[in-house]
Protein backbone atom coordinates (compact mmCIF):
# COMPACT_ATOMS: atom_id res chain seq x y z
CA UNK A 1 0.00 0.00 0.00
CA UNK A 2 0.90 3.65 -0.91
CA UNK A 3 2.09 5.43 1.96
CA UNK A 4 0.07 8.46 3.06
CA UNK A 5 1.50 11.99 2.03
CA UNK A 6 1.90 14.04 5.02
CA UNK A 7 2.12 17.91 4.94
CA UNK A 8 3.47 19.13 8.47
CA UNK A 9 3.23 22.89 9.37
CA UNK A 10 3.23 24.97 12.25
CA UNK A 11 3.42 28.42 13.85
CA UNK A 12 6.00 28.32 16.33
CA UNK A 13 8.96 27.97 13.10
CA UNK A 14 11.47 25.79 12.53
CA UNK A 15 13.20 25.50 15.34
CA UNK A 16 10.53 24.74 17.68
CA UNK A 17 10.82 21.73 20.13
CA UNK A 18 6.80 20.96 19.38
CA UNK A 19 7.80 20.77 15.25
CA UNK A 20 10.03 18.01 15.80
CA UNK A 21 7.65 15.94 18.38
CA UNK A 22 5.30 16.26 15.44
CA UNK A 23 7.59 15.09 12.90
CA UNK A 24 8.16 12.28 15.37
CA UNK A 25 4.57 10.98 15.44
CA UNK A 26 4.06 11.59 11.28
CA UNK A 27 7.45 9.92 10.37
CA UNK A 28 6.64 5.88 11.29
CA UNK A 29 3.20 7.09 9.75
CA UNK A 30 3.47 8.87 5.97
CA UNK A 31 5.76 10.28 3.50
CA UNK A 32 6.06 13.79 5.40
CA UNK A 33 7.26 16.81 3.92
CA UNK A 34 7.78 20.08 6.39
CA UNK A 35 6.92 23.55 5.45
CA UNK A 36 7.52 25.92 8.15
CA UNK A 37 7.74 29.71 9.74
CA UNK A 38 12.08 30.83 9.30
CA UNK A 39 11.27 32.23 12.84
CA UNK A 40 7.99 32.40 15.42
CA UNK A 41 4.64 33.22 14.19
CA UNK A 42 2.29 32.46 16.75
CA UNK A 43 -1.23 34.70 17.10
CA UNK A 44 -0.51 35.05 13.29
CA UNK A 45 -4.62 33.92 13.25
CA UNK A 46 -5.40 33.64 9.26
CA UNK A 47 -2.82 36.51 8.04
CA UNK A 48 -1.71 35.67 4.76
CA UNK A 49 1.30 37.81 2.84
CA UNK A 50 -0.21 39.85 0.30
CA UNK A 51 2.34 42.95 0.07
CA UNK A 52 6.15 41.06 0.12
CA UNK A 53 6.94 38.18 -2.47
CA UNK A 54 7.22 34.46 -0.18
CA UNK A 55 10.56 32.59 0.09
CA UNK A 56 11.27 29.40 0.49
CA UNK A 57 14.53 27.92 1.16
CA UNK A 58 14.85 24.14 1.52
CA UNK A 59 16.99 21.93 3.71
CA UNK A 60 17.09 18.11 4.34
CA UNK A 61 17.86 16.94 7.89
CA UNK A 62 19.94 14.09 8.36
CA UNK A 63 17.22 11.25 9.04
CA UNK A 64 15.80 12.37 5.60
CA UNK A 65 12.97 14.50 6.22
CA UNK A 66 12.38 17.52 3.98
CA UNK A 67 12.37 20.58 5.43
CA UNK A 68 10.66 24.21 3.76
CA UNK A 69 11.58 27.51 5.69
CA UNK A 70 9.50 30.19 4.64
CA UNK A 71 8.89 34.28 5.40
CA UNK A 72 5.27 33.52 5.47
CA UNK A 73 2.46 32.61 7.96
CA UNK A 74 1.35 29.37 8.86
CA UNK A 75 -1.62 29.63 6.30
CA UNK A 76 1.00 30.54 3.74
CA UNK A 77 2.68 26.91 4.59
CA UNK A 78 -0.46 25.62 3.54
CA UNK A 79 -0.68 27.48 0.27
CA UNK A 80 2.96 26.85 -0.65
CA UNK A 81 3.11 23.50 0.51
CA UNK A 82 0.20 22.52 -1.78
CA UNK A 83 0.87 24.25 -4.48
CA UNK A 84 4.52 24.90 -4.79
CA UNK A 85 6.03 22.42 -2.76
CA UNK A 86 3.69 19.39 -3.83
CA UNK A 87 2.57 20.47 -6.84
CA UNK A 88 -1.59 19.78 -6.11
CA UNK A 89 -0.14 15.93 -5.43
CA UNK A 90 -2.92 14.83 -3.26
CA UNK A 91 -2.19 15.27 0.40
CA UNK A 92 -3.59 12.72 2.87
CA UNK A 93 -3.00 14.49 5.81
CA UNK A 94 -2.18 17.79 7.10
CA UNK A 95 -0.37 18.23 10.59
CA UNK A 96 -0.17 21.44 12.68
CA UNK A 97 2.07 22.03 15.65
CA UNK A 98 2.41 20.80 17.96
CA UNK A 99 2.11 24.17 19.45
CA UNK A 100 3.73 25.45 22.75
CA UNK A 101 0.72 26.44 24.11
CA UNK A 102 -3.35 25.51 24.24
CA UNK A 103 -5.64 26.51 21.45
CA UNK A 104 -8.84 25.90 23.65
CA UNK A 105 -11.74 28.26 22.96
CA UNK A 106 -11.43 31.30 21.14
CA UNK A 107 -7.49 30.92 21.01
CA UNK A 108 -8.22 29.04 18.72
CA UNK A 109 -9.23 32.15 16.23
CA UNK A 110 -5.62 33.91 17.50
CA UNK A 111 -4.00 30.75 16.54
CA UNK A 112 -1.81 30.73 13.80
CA UNK A 113 -1.21 26.36 14.30
CA UNK A 114 -5.51 26.41 14.17
CA UNK A 115 -5.78 28.69 11.11
CA UNK A 116 -3.24 26.30 8.83
CA UNK A 117 -5.63 23.32 9.63
CA UNK A 118 -8.54 25.57 8.81
CA UNK A 119 -7.03 26.55 5.61
CA UNK A 120 -6.58 22.78 4.55
CA UNK A 121 -10.46 21.74 5.45
CA UNK A 122 -10.99 24.68 3.26
CA UNK A 123 -9.60 22.47 0.56
CA UNK A 124 -10.95 19.53 2.21
CA UNK A 125 -7.78 17.90 3.32
CA UNK A 126 -8.09 16.14 6.86
CA UNK A 127 -5.95 18.09 9.27
CA UNK A 128 -5.49 18.08 13.24
CA UNK A 129 -4.18 21.05 14.85
CA UNK A 130 -2.12 19.76 18.03
CA UNK A 131 -1.20 21.88 20.68
CA UNK A 132 0.14 21.69 24.22
CA UNK A 133 -1.59 23.26 27.44
CA UNK A 134 2.40 24.69 28.22
CA UNK A 135 3.90 27.77 26.65
CA UNK A 136 7.37 26.79 27.87
CA UNK A 137 10.05 26.13 25.22
CA UNK A 138 11.07 23.24 27.29
CA UNK A 139 7.73 21.41 27.97
CA UNK A 140 7.43 17.79 27.93
CA UNK A 141 6.04 16.64 24.58
CA UNK A 142 5.81 13.02 25.88
CA UNK A 143 2.12 12.57 26.46
CA UNK A 144 1.23 14.64 22.97
CA UNK A 145 3.23 12.51 21.35
CA UNK A 146 1.59 9.21 22.61
CA UNK A 147 -1.36 10.44 22.55
CA UNK A 148 -0.93 12.47 19.02
CA UNK A 149 0.30 9.53 17.18
CA UNK A 150 -3.11 7.42 18.61
CA UNK A 151 -5.81 9.91 17.23
CA UNK A 152 -3.30 10.93 13.75
CA UNK A 153 -3.62 6.70 12.89
CA UNK A 154 -7.31 6.14 14.12
CA UNK A 155 -7.75 9.55 11.36
CA UNK A 156 -5.49 7.92 8.77
CA UNK A 157 -7.60 5.11 9.21
CA UNK A 158 -11.21 6.72 9.34
CA UNK A 159 -10.95 10.15 7.61
CA UNK A 160 -12.55 13.17 8.99
CA UNK A 161 -16.18 14.38 8.08
CA UNK A 162 -15.85 16.50 5.15
CA UNK A 163 -14.50 20.31 5.39
CA UNK A 164 -13.54 19.50 9.14
CA UNK A 165 -10.75 19.41 10.39
CA UNK A 166 -9.25 18.70 14.61
CA UNK A 167 -8.54 20.89 17.49
CA UNK A 168 -6.64 18.52 19.93
CA UNK A 169 -6.03 19.83 23.30
CA UNK A 170 -3.52 17.73 25.50
CA UNK A 171 -3.53 19.17 29.39
CA UNK A 172 0.16 19.84 30.78
CA UNK A 173 -0.06 16.57 32.51
CA UNK A 174 2.40 13.29 32.96
CA UNK A 175 0.87 11.00 30.88
CA UNK A 176 0.09 8.48 33.67
CA UNK A 177 -2.34 11.09 34.86
CA UNK A 178 -4.15 11.78 31.81
CA UNK A 179 -7.00 9.99 31.68
CA UNK A 180 -8.16 9.35 28.09
CA UNK A 181 -10.14 11.73 25.24
CA UNK A 182 -12.47 13.82 24.91
CA UNK A 183 -14.61 15.08 22.26
CA UNK A 184 -15.22 18.41 22.98
CA UNK A 185 -17.39 21.76 21.72
CA UNK A 186 -15.48 25.21 22.05
CA UNK A 187 -16.42 27.31 25.56
CA UNK A 188 -17.41 30.54 25.63
CA UNK A 189 -14.48 32.93 26.66
CA UNK A 190 -13.08 35.81 26.89
CA UNK A 191 -9.56 37.00 26.68
CA UNK A 192 -8.76 40.16 28.99
CA UNK A 193 -6.30 42.33 27.69
CA UNK A 194 -3.52 44.39 29.46
CA UNK A 195 -1.90 46.83 27.10
CA UNK A 196 1.10 47.75 29.36
CA UNK A 197 2.31 51.38 28.59
CA UNK A 198 6.13 51.81 28.31
CA UNK A 199 8.05 55.13 27.32
CA UNK A 200 11.46 54.44 25.41
CA UNK A 201 14.32 56.07 25.60
CA UNK A 202 13.72 58.90 22.94
CA UNK A 203 10.55 59.69 25.47
CA UNK A 204 7.74 58.13 22.90
CA UNK A 205 5.53 55.74 24.60
CA UNK A 206 4.64 52.21 23.67
CA UNK A 207 2.38 49.59 24.74
CA UNK A 208 3.27 45.61 24.93
CA UNK A 209 -0.08 43.44 24.56
CA UNK A 210 -0.37 40.65 26.99
CA UNK A 211 -3.88 38.97 29.18
CA UNK A 212 -5.22 36.10 30.11
CA UNK A 213 -8.15 34.03 29.00
CA UNK A 214 -11.17 33.41 31.08
CA UNK A 215 -13.32 30.83 29.78
CA UNK A 216 -17.30 30.38 31.18
CA UNK A 217 -18.46 26.84 30.26
CA UNK A 218 -16.71 24.32 32.14
CA UNK A 219 -18.53 21.31 31.72
CA UNK A 220 -17.22 18.15 30.99
CA UNK A 221 -18.46 18.54 27.13
CA UNK A 222 -16.33 21.94 26.57
CA UNK A 223 -12.64 21.46 25.63
CA UNK A 224 -11.79 23.69 28.66
CA UNK A 225 -13.72 21.39 30.69
CA UNK A 226 -11.98 18.12 29.46
CA UNK A 227 -8.74 20.00 30.03
CA UNK A 228 -9.40 20.27 33.28
CA UNK A 229 -10.65 17.32 34.24
CA UNK A 230 -6.95 15.52 32.71
CA UNK A 231 -8.99 14.86 29.03
CA UNK A 232 -7.12 15.50 25.93
CA UNK A 233 -9.84 17.73 23.91
CA UNK A 234 -10.54 16.94 20.47
CA UNK A 235 -12.98 19.35 19.20
CA UNK A 236 -13.90 19.19 15.73
CA UNK A 237 -14.06 22.74 13.56
CA UNK A 238 -15.86 24.08 10.71
CA UNK A 239 -15.89 26.98 9.18
CA UNK A 240 -19.01 28.32 8.56
CA UNK A 241 -19.21 31.33 11.05
CA UNK A 242 -23.15 32.05 10.43
CA UNK A 243 -25.17 32.71 13.76
CA UNK A 244 -27.73 30.96 11.62
CA UNK A 245 -30.02 31.13 15.30
CA UNK A 246 -30.38 34.29 14.81
CA UNK A 247 -31.42 34.95 11.15
CA UNK A 248 -35.10 35.06 11.30
CA UNK A 249 -34.55 37.54 14.43
CA UNK A 250 -32.53 40.01 12.11
CA UNK A 251 -35.19 39.89 9.41
CA UNK A 252 -36.50 43.08 10.38
CA UNK A 253 -32.94 44.72 8.40
CA UNK A 254 -34.53 43.29 5.41
CA UNK A 255 -35.64 45.86 2.73
CA UNK B 1 -29.94 61.91 25.04
CA UNK B 2 -26.32 60.77 25.27
CA UNK B 3 -24.87 60.19 22.00
CA UNK B 4 -23.49 56.80 21.33
CA UNK B 5 -19.94 56.45 21.14
CA UNK B 6 -18.62 54.60 17.87
CA UNK B 7 -15.76 52.92 17.72
CA UNK B 8 -14.46 53.06 14.00
CA UNK B 9 -11.31 50.61 13.25
CA UNK B 10 -10.72 49.57 9.32
CA UNK B 11 -7.52 47.19 7.59
CA UNK B 12 -7.30 49.23 4.65
CA UNK B 13 -5.20 51.95 6.99
CA UNK B 14 -5.69 55.74 7.84
CA UNK B 15 -5.57 56.95 4.10
CA UNK B 16 -8.69 54.61 2.76
CA UNK B 17 -10.95 56.30 0.95
CA UNK B 18 -13.28 53.65 2.43
CA UNK B 19 -12.30 54.98 6.40
CA UNK B 20 -13.79 58.45 5.27
CA UNK B 21 -16.77 57.03 4.02
CA UNK B 22 -17.33 55.06 7.32
CA UNK B 23 -16.66 58.51 8.75
CA UNK B 24 -19.17 59.89 7.31
CA UNK B 25 -22.11 57.53 8.47
CA UNK B 26 -20.71 57.43 11.88
CA UNK B 27 -20.36 61.23 12.59
CA UNK B 28 -23.95 62.13 12.55
CA UNK B 29 -24.70 59.22 14.57
CA UNK B 30 -22.77 59.78 17.83
CA UNK B 31 -19.77 60.26 19.26
CA UNK B 32 -16.69 58.91 16.98
CA UNK B 33 -13.44 57.64 17.70
CA UNK B 34 -10.77 56.10 14.57
CA UNK B 35 -7.96 53.43 15.83
CA UNK B 36 -6.27 52.16 12.24
CA UNK B 37 -3.72 50.70 10.88
CA UNK B 38 -0.24 52.90 9.59
CA UNK B 39 -0.58 51.19 6.56
CA UNK B 40 -2.25 48.94 4.55
CA UNK B 41 -3.18 45.42 6.80
CA UNK B 42 -5.30 43.26 4.15
CA UNK B 43 -5.68 39.41 4.86
CA UNK B 44 -4.11 39.80 8.32
CA UNK B 45 -7.41 37.49 9.36
CA UNK B 46 -7.30 37.16 13.60
CA UNK B 47 -3.43 38.50 13.46
CA UNK B 48 -2.99 40.44 16.90
CA UNK B 49 0.71 41.51 17.55
CA UNK B 50 3.06 39.95 20.31
CA UNK B 51 6.46 40.03 18.95
CA UNK B 52 6.95 43.88 19.08
CA UNK B 53 5.84 47.07 21.05
CA UNK B 54 2.78 48.68 19.73
CA UNK B 55 2.85 52.19 18.91
CA UNK B 56 -0.17 54.93 19.03
CA UNK B 57 -0.40 58.41 17.06
CA UNK B 58 -3.30 60.69 17.51
CA UNK B 59 -4.20 63.31 15.14
CA UNK B 60 -7.40 65.37 15.05
CA UNK B 61 -9.03 66.10 11.67
CA UNK B 62 -10.20 69.83 10.59
CA UNK B 63 -14.09 68.57 11.49
CA UNK B 64 -13.14 67.65 14.98
CA UNK B 65 -12.62 63.64 14.86
CA UNK B 66 -9.75 62.02 16.70
CA UNK B 67 -7.71 59.61 14.93
CA UNK B 68 -5.34 57.10 16.63
CA UNK B 69 -2.78 55.15 13.89
CA UNK B 70 -0.89 52.23 15.24
CA UNK B 71 1.69 50.04 13.72
CA UNK B 72 -0.83 47.12 14.69
CA UNK B 73 -3.79 44.47 12.88
CA UNK B 74 -7.12 45.36 12.95
CA UNK B 75 -7.75 43.36 15.50
CA UNK B 76 -5.44 44.90 18.03
CA UNK B 77 -6.87 48.57 16.55
CA UNK B 78 -9.79 47.27 18.60
CA UNK B 79 -7.77 46.21 21.64
CA UNK B 80 -5.75 49.42 21.71
CA UNK B 81 -9.40 51.63 20.86
CA UNK B 82 -10.99 49.59 24.26
CA UNK B 83 -8.19 49.45 26.69
CA UNK B 84 -5.67 52.12 26.29
CA UNK B 85 -7.40 55.20 23.96
CA UNK B 86 -11.10 54.65 25.35
CA UNK B 87 -10.16 53.13 28.69
CA UNK B 88 -12.96 50.53 29.04
CA UNK B 89 -15.55 52.85 28.12
CA UNK B 90 -18.38 51.54 27.25
CA UNK B 91 -18.58 51.47 23.41
CA UNK B 92 -22.23 51.74 21.72
CA UNK B 93 -20.97 50.23 18.29
CA UNK B 94 -18.15 49.32 16.89
CA UNK B 95 -17.73 49.76 13.25
CA UNK B 96 -14.99 48.25 10.67
CA UNK B 97 -14.37 49.27 7.10
CA UNK B 98 -15.89 50.73 4.96
CA UNK B 99 -13.40 47.65 3.09
CA UNK B 100 -12.43 48.23 -0.29
CA UNK B 101 -13.30 44.36 -1.58
CA UNK B 102 -15.87 41.79 -0.74
CA UNK B 103 -15.82 39.83 2.18
CA UNK B 104 -18.14 37.17 1.26
CA UNK B 105 -17.96 33.34 2.11
CA UNK B 106 -14.39 32.72 3.60
CA UNK B 107 -13.02 35.74 2.71
CA UNK B 108 -14.16 36.64 5.96
CA UNK B 109 -12.05 34.40 7.77
CA UNK B 110 -9.17 36.02 6.10
CA UNK B 111 -10.40 39.57 6.26
CA UNK B 112 -8.78 42.08 8.69
CA UNK B 113 -12.03 43.77 8.33
CA UNK B 114 -14.51 41.18 9.71
CA UNK B 115 -11.84 39.99 12.37
CA UNK B 116 -12.42 43.60 13.91
CA UNK B 117 -15.78 43.09 14.49
CA UNK B 118 -15.62 39.46 15.32
CA UNK B 119 -13.07 40.87 17.72
CA UNK B 120 -15.53 42.97 19.65
CA UNK B 121 -17.84 40.80 19.57
CA UNK B 122 -15.97 38.68 21.85
CA UNK B 123 -16.48 41.55 24.47
CA UNK B 124 -20.07 41.46 24.01
CA UNK B 125 -19.69 44.97 21.68
CA UNK B 126 -22.58 45.35 18.90
CA UNK B 127 -20.19 45.45 15.62
CA UNK B 128 -20.32 45.60 11.91
CA UNK B 129 -17.90 45.08 8.95
CA UNK B 130 -19.08 46.44 5.63
CA UNK B 131 -16.98 46.50 2.72
CA UNK B 132 -17.52 47.00 -0.90
CA UNK B 133 -17.10 44.50 -3.83
CA UNK B 134 -14.78 46.37 -5.16
CA UNK B 135 -10.79 46.64 -4.98
CA UNK B 136 -10.55 49.70 -6.33
CA UNK B 137 -8.74 52.73 -4.34
CA UNK B 138 -11.06 55.16 -6.41
CA UNK B 139 -14.65 53.12 -5.96
CA UNK B 140 -17.61 54.50 -5.35
CA UNK B 141 -18.79 54.86 -1.60
CA UNK B 142 -22.36 56.19 -2.83
CA UNK B 143 -24.51 52.96 -2.58
CA UNK B 144 -22.55 51.91 0.99
CA UNK B 145 -22.77 55.03 2.70
CA UNK B 146 -26.59 54.79 1.80
CA UNK B 147 -27.08 51.44 2.44
CA UNK B 148 -24.37 50.99 5.39
CA UNK B 149 -26.54 54.24 7.24
CA UNK B 150 -29.89 52.41 7.13
CA UNK B 151 -28.15 49.63 8.77
CA UNK B 152 -25.70 51.50 11.58
CA UNK B 153 -29.24 53.26 12.44
CA UNK B 154 -31.74 50.16 12.81
CA UNK B 155 -28.88 48.33 15.20
CA UNK B 156 -28.23 51.26 17.07
CA UNK B 157 -31.84 51.69 17.80
CA UNK B 158 -32.49 47.65 18.30
CA UNK B 159 -29.24 46.11 19.04
CA UNK B 160 -27.71 42.98 17.74
CA UNK B 161 -28.04 39.31 19.69
CA UNK B 162 -25.65 38.89 22.34
CA UNK B 163 -21.87 37.75 20.93
CA UNK B 164 -23.20 38.42 17.32
CA UNK B 165 -21.78 40.60 14.52
CA UNK B 166 -22.71 41.68 11.26
CA UNK B 167 -20.85 41.10 7.90
CA UNK B 168 -22.04 43.32 6.01
CA UNK B 169 -21.33 43.40 1.24
CA UNK B 170 -22.31 46.05 -0.89
CA UNK B 171 -22.41 45.03 -4.59
CA UNK B 172 -20.60 46.79 -6.81
CA UNK B 173 -24.01 47.99 -9.10
CA UNK B 174 -25.01 51.82 -8.77
CA UNK B 175 -26.85 52.70 -5.95
CA UNK B 176 -30.21 52.44 -8.42
CA UNK B 177 -29.44 49.13 -9.17
CA UNK B 178 -29.49 47.82 -6.22
CA UNK B 179 -32.49 46.07 -4.66
CA UNK B 180 -32.58 45.81 -1.18
CA UNK B 181 -31.54 44.23 1.51
CA UNK B 182 -31.04 40.57 2.30
CA UNK B 183 -30.35 38.56 5.59
CA UNK B 184 -27.60 36.01 4.66
CA UNK B 185 -25.55 32.76 5.60
CA UNK B 186 -22.26 32.16 4.21
CA UNK B 187 -22.00 30.23 1.03
CA UNK B 188 -19.37 27.24 0.89
CA UNK B 189 -16.67 29.03 -1.81
CA UNK B 190 -12.59 27.52 -1.89
CA UNK B 191 -9.52 29.96 -3.21
CA UNK B 192 -7.73 28.37 -6.03
CA UNK B 193 -4.25 30.06 -5.14
CA UNK B 194 -2.27 30.46 -7.29
CA UNK B 195 1.63 31.32 -6.55
CA UNK B 196 3.38 33.07 -9.16
CA UNK B 197 6.92 32.28 -9.58
CA UNK B 198 9.42 35.54 -10.20
CA UNK B 199 13.56 35.14 -9.84
CA UNK B 200 14.41 38.24 -8.12
CA UNK B 201 18.12 39.91 -9.42
CA UNK B 202 20.80 37.81 -7.75
CA UNK B 203 18.91 34.57 -8.79
CA UNK B 204 16.81 33.37 -6.00
CA UNK B 205 12.98 32.89 -6.83
CA UNK B 206 10.23 34.32 -4.92
CA UNK B 207 6.68 33.78 -5.16
CA UNK B 208 3.63 35.90 -4.81
CA UNK B 209 0.41 34.85 -3.63
CA UNK B 210 -2.56 34.88 -5.89
CA UNK B 211 -5.73 33.60 -6.65
CA UNK B 212 -9.42 33.88 -7.41
CA UNK B 213 -12.56 32.58 -5.17
CA UNK B 214 -15.04 29.85 -6.42
CA UNK B 215 -18.63 29.68 -4.28
CA UNK B 216 -20.25 26.71 -4.65
CA UNK B 217 -23.97 28.15 -3.46
CA UNK B 218 -25.54 30.59 -4.66
CA UNK B 219 -29.17 30.94 -4.13
CA UNK B 220 -30.77 34.20 -2.34
CA UNK B 221 -30.40 33.09 0.82
CA UNK B 222 -26.53 33.11 0.65
CA UNK B 223 -24.26 36.08 1.02
CA UNK B 224 -22.78 35.56 -2.65
CA UNK B 225 -26.33 34.66 -3.98
CA UNK B 226 -27.58 37.99 -2.49
CA UNK B 227 -24.56 39.73 -3.86
CA UNK B 228 -25.20 38.21 -7.63
CA UNK B 229 -28.56 38.94 -7.20
CA UNK B 230 -27.88 43.02 -6.69
CA UNK B 231 -29.17 42.74 -2.80
CA UNK B 232 -26.47 43.74 -0.09
CA UNK B 233 -26.03 41.49 2.11
CA UNK B 234 -26.03 41.39 5.88
CA UNK B 235 -24.67 37.76 7.67
CA UNK B 236 -25.05 37.67 11.39
CA UNK B 237 -21.46 36.06 12.44
CA UNK B 238 -20.97 33.98 15.52
CA UNK B 239 -17.34 32.77 16.76
CA UNK B 240 -18.34 29.15 17.87
CA UNK B 241 -15.86 27.02 15.02
CA UNK B 242 -17.31 24.15 16.90
CA UNK B 243 -18.88 21.10 14.35
CA UNK B 244 -21.40 20.06 16.38
CA UNK B 245 -22.85 18.28 13.81
CA UNK B 246 -19.66 16.11 13.64
CA UNK B 247 -19.67 15.42 17.60
CA UNK B 248 -21.25 12.25 17.49
CA UNK B 249 -19.93 10.68 14.53
CA UNK B 250 -16.50 11.39 15.95
CA UNK B 251 -17.01 9.31 19.35
CA UNK B 252 -14.80 6.61 18.11
CA UNK B 253 -11.75 8.46 18.79
CA UNK B 254 -12.92 8.84 22.82
CA UNK B 255 -10.55 6.72 24.66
Amino acid sequence: MKKPLILVVNDDGYAAPGLEAMVSIAKPLGEVVVVVPDRTRSGMGHAITMGEPLRLNHYKTEDGVDYYKTNGTPVDCVKLGEKVVLRNRKIDLLLSGINHGSNSSVSLIYSGTMAAAIEASFDNIPAIGLSLQDYSRNADFTASVHYGRIIVEKVLEKGLPPYTCLNVNIPKSPLEEIKGIRITRQCRATWHEDLEERTDPYGMKYYWLTGYLETFEEDETTCEGALRRHYVSVQPVQHDMTAHQHISSLKYLEL
